[in-house]
């Protein structure tokens, strides 16, 4: 069944869905009296009834349950790519796979990209509608690696990178079943000796995703399956 | 260092690159006497010296290693998405992280979209070239699923769905260290009933990639992720 997303429910309220929701009712062929399911991204799944025609189609929200939130917690911090479709990409697999927060970084090797952190949050409502999940993650605005890697997080904390003078392991073997974590991965240049040093000296673990090169966007969700695949029971 | 992919490589012999190849040697702003490594995608690293001038650029192989291939053998056998960029995606990431065989399937609920595996086999090669490995995987054009599941496939060979009748353990758990393995990924409609009876009478062990509801290529993606996961070492 599809999953509609609106940020605001409310049981026993009726919404009118806006053009594209409509399209989309209209496309599923459902019609007065149907069931449908909503979330409004906090957790919260309500199931309304469609009343009316075509053009006064409305939801009547008549039921609504709190899915027990998703845990362990992980963050990623992530240098937006040069090519946003890639970062898109990102954004879209990480939420059907599993993330709570996205960071986005600026770091010594970014190119200062433009990002549309409007665009990434409609590709994660997509993603969220697609994957029937109910929790929608935060996607947050650019800033520079240095302030996220002081902010006082409280998780474990991994910087992956490809330096090769720090010993690593690899995050398979350091992630803890049900401990919250916070993964940073670098831009298309790499984490510089300067903030991989920061890190390691806020307390940061330094790790290896594997021995493949992989691309930014493909070391992010090799991390976020990481992450699921060791909290999968 | 940017990798050339050559389908063909000799010992000491000379190559003239095509235009795709010149237009990146001077992207990179290579000149004359500078140094370039090559891969046959059949193992083979090459370094090549680059003698002549714009209009005479050519290629001279000085000298040529094989590297071992990586074991253990992993196999996907995944329908092909509607949507082809879906599909190009999946490749793109399979190689970088690690396919040996890409197999494409044309199952019951498969919509039998128009598939271009030369414009699959190129991604393979950009993928092959970005993550600097040697040995380019197959990539076989679509056959009808029943087919595939027939093979004599020397390896152990996984099926993953969604149908929630048959009781499946995660692809996590079942995968062994250093074994070939062949895991085949249905359509955005899910292997039919059938299909999943008939793998099963032919041997092949039901699985789940999670709990999360993954489209098909992200399906196949964290297939071929927990795989590499698997044979870290």
């Amino acid at each position: 069944m599809h999953l509609f997303f609106l940020p605001h429910l409310r049981n026993g309220e009726t919404i009118i869905p806006d053009a594209g929701q409509v399209r989309h009712i209209r496309a599923l062929r459902l019609q007065e009296g149907d069931e449908v399911s909503l979330t409004d991204g906090h957790g919260h799944l309500a199931t309304g009834i469609l009343e009316g025609d075509r053009k006064t189609l409305r939801i009547v929200i008549r039921s609504m349950v709190t899915s027990a939130p998703q845990v362990p917690f992980l963050t990623v911090i992530i240098a937006p790519t040069k090519n946003h479709d890639r970062l898109e990409w990102f954004v879209e697999k990480a939420v059907e796979i599993g993330v709570h927060r996205i960071c986005l970084a600026e770091c010594d090797n970014s190119e200062r990209p433009v990002v549309r952190v409007d665009r990434l949050q409609r590709m994660a409502i997509t993603a969220l509608q697609q994957s029937q999940r109910y929790y929608l993650p935060e996607i947050e605005t650019p800033r520079p690696f240095i302030e996220l890697l002081e902010k006082p997080w409280p998780a474990a904390k991994f910087i992956a990178h490809c330096h090769p003078e720090s010993t690593k392991p690899f995050l398979r073997d350091v992630l803890t079943r049900g401990a919250d974590a916070v993964i940073a991965i670098g831009p298309e240049g790499d984490f510089s000796r300067d903030e991989v040093y920061r890190a390691e000296q806020a307390g940061w673990l330094s790790v290896s995703l594997g021995k493949s090169r992989l691309r930014t966007e493909t070391a992010g969700l090799t991390a976020v399956h990481t992450f699921e695949l060791t909290n999968q029971v």
